[in-house]
C-alpha cells in the first residue's frame, strides 16, 4: 500500500465516508443525526471540502459502526 | 476492539505519535523537519492538546513511515 498524499486525503476521506454511508442505506440526514454534526457539514465532508479533525473523524466512524482504522484501510487499498 | 471516544482521541493520537517517534529514536525536531510542522505543534499534538486535521495526520504518519490505518490500529488495540 503506497503512502497517502496529504493533498488528496480530504477527497479520499469524503469518498470513503460516502461509500460506507450508502452501503448502510443511510441518508446524510441520518448520519448528521447520529453524529450531532450538521447535514451540510456532512455533505461538504463527502465532497472533499473539509479538512476533518480527529474528534469528527471518530464521530463519523462510530456513527457508521466502523473502526477509524478500517476507514483509512479502505482509502489505502484504494477501494 | 471497542469504538473510540471522540473525547479521548486527542490524547490517544498524541500518545501513539510519541510512541512511534520514540521507537524510531527520532526527536520532535526531526519529526517537525520531516513534516514541515512546527516543533511546538508536534509537542502539543503529543500532549493531546491538538485536534489534528486529516492533512496533518497524513503528514505525521508518512514522516513516521507508518500507514494512517496502522496509527489508529495502535490506538484501537490500546497499545
Amino acid at each position: 500500500m503506497k503512502p497517502m498524499k496529504h493533498t488528496e486525503i480530504k477527497q479520499q476521506f469524503g469518498a470513503a465516508i460516502r461509500k460506507l454511508r450508502m452501503e448502510q442505506k443511510m441518508t446524510q440526514e441520518e448520519l448528521a443525526g447520529r453524529t450531532g454534526l450538521h447535514r451540510t457539514y456532512i455533505s461538504e465532508v463527502e465532497r472533499g471540502e473539509r479538512n476533518v479533525s480527529l474528534e469528527n473523524i471518530v464521530k463519523l466512524a462510530n456513527a457508521l459502526r466502523t473502526h477509524v482504522s478500517s476507514v483509512f484501510l479502505l482509502i489505502e487499498k484504494g477501494e
